[in-house]
């Protein structure tokens, strides 16, 4: 029924054995059918250097060609020192650049967030939502999806929280359908 | 009469002709007496890994021994996508790691930020407060200093904006008096 | 073509002579065709009081009555204190309580900010997408509208700003079709 | 040893058994030797109208007064749709007006937030944190306490939750020790 719809996932932190990666590894298995989630890791993407806007790194290309050919974006963000990590805050600059090459515009966009903390990254997320208003993604907006406490809910390399793993099925079920509404435009 | 206060100012952007660094640099001839402002090129630090937390790379401990070697700190923040550029970010990750280093704890730190608009880049140093929380400095919190349309304020390499120079100069006043009041005890 | 959409204005100050008031009045000429706004006063609402759920006071009724009735908000906020006014976020929480009977919960909303300063009400602007989240608008994203020194565009009780007005006709351009979606759904 | 310090309380909520006026009742029997503690109930606080700066009602006064007559201020604010509680705000506003008369200017300030979720109030409490950039207090930033599922550590009208008294009292003393230094000078 829905269109076949490729969802980009990014944003999990560049350690091995990272949470936020065995998170989004784990959203494979929540997708709506007809739904495929791609991941791609940021870890090559130099900082940011304005003078290099006319002939962008390799990895960046790379980046923004991916963003692009997906139908939605399915981004996690760890919290580091209240605010986004500056790994995931640089990539994305990058890829808003120059201004008349956004590949994240008009995007459907969904936002999770974990730490091993109580909050589960709420500050980075409000800061990320701000950060949408300038990229113009569309941002799916419900369910808030906050992972408090990820440490404890990985088993063998796998998300096992059944309550995460409801939310995050729902998120995706609303990226899907968004997404689905700007293919059939 | 004061103590001899060093200043470590950091943020500007990577490109060459940064208005941000031209901003930093003219911050010199700003300083009360007996203070002295060094800048620091983060250019070089790469995205952070939290696996090489017992072993950072060559460039982060250089910026943290001259983080802990200042008196204070002057940060100037561009704004990007209404939140703090992300290799500033990333550069300061860096330096609040691993938590038991954290070489920003109790520093007394300025706050500026500057933008070719009219918000002067409020939204990056909103953010950038809330980060001023976690890694716990000493801020100084009047006067803030929004640069805004600062490519307009900048004449043969040097900001010449009066108006500018003026709160500036007495941000860097009141850096001084709170760094002295720590050397004094 | 369009539905006939009925937009509720609220938010401007109480004061007598409000700029934000003024600013609202003059929404009013900025429609699309088959639009039409009708402005509320908040100011009659008491503090808040969570006992007074089962039987909230008739100016809060009222309030939220014309939400309901509605097919579309437009809020203007003015910036108090670096953030949103009380007085409005007060009548804002009456009319999401009690959670049953969120009378916001899906409305198509336009956000826009008036300050006498530079800044044009951001800092407000930025804690209400916030509070949107919460209460669940279906929130107009572009363009933002933030109007600075808006005491020095006033004429013979009119917002007579020729590049305002522009930006206003934008946003209830798109906050009609965003109401105009939803009801044909 | 300490002087005494006069700390005033408010923030708690309007309703008959408010669980945060619990926690600043119950912050009494927290504080260091030599200190006070003494709550104004901001319930009669009409909304603000600029209108009235040169006469502003007598619970406005009263509110101002005891301010000025504190040492210290400890704040509570719960969280309503993730922002700051409208008649807390609103009492603010009226609390800075006029310009020349900001009774909260340089005054050394606490702040604690609570709320029946597991995030303990932390968004109101950080557009609190950006408010008070303005209102000019003198803040105290460690400990933040978040008091998380409120209505769960409360006990026959005493807070009792011994993690929760514990970061209280901690922040108690901190406050004292702010006061104190202003108080000797």
């Amino acid at each position: 029924m829905a269109a076949n719809i490729r969802i980009l996932g990014f944003g999990f932190s560049l350690r091995a054995g990272s949470y936020s990666r065995i998170v989004m590894e784990s959203a494979k298995s929540l997708l709506p059918p007809g739904a495929e989630l791609e991941l791609f890791d940021i870890g090559g993407i130099p900082p940011f250097n304005q003078d290099l806007d006319s002939d962008q790194p390799q990895s960046v290309k790379d980046f923004k060609a991916k963003i692009r050919g997906a139908d939605a974006l399915l981004i996690i963000t760890p919290e580091y020192n209240y605010s986004i990590p500056g790994y995931l805050k640089n990539a994305m600059d990058w890829a808003t650049r120059p201004p008349s090459d956004n590949s994240f515009d008009g995007k459907p966009t969904a936002l999770m967030s974990s730490s091993n903390g109580m909050h589960g990254g709420s500050r980075a997320q409000y800061h990320m939502r701000q950060v949408f208003l300038f990229i113009n993604v569309r941002a799916v907006t419900k369910p808030e999806v906050f992972l408090a406490t990820v440490q404890d809910k990985i088993k063998d390399g796998v998300f096992v929280d059944e309550k995460g793993r409801d939310v995050i099925r729902r998120l995706l079920s609303n990226l899907v359908k968004l997404a689905s509404e700007g293919k059939e435009k």
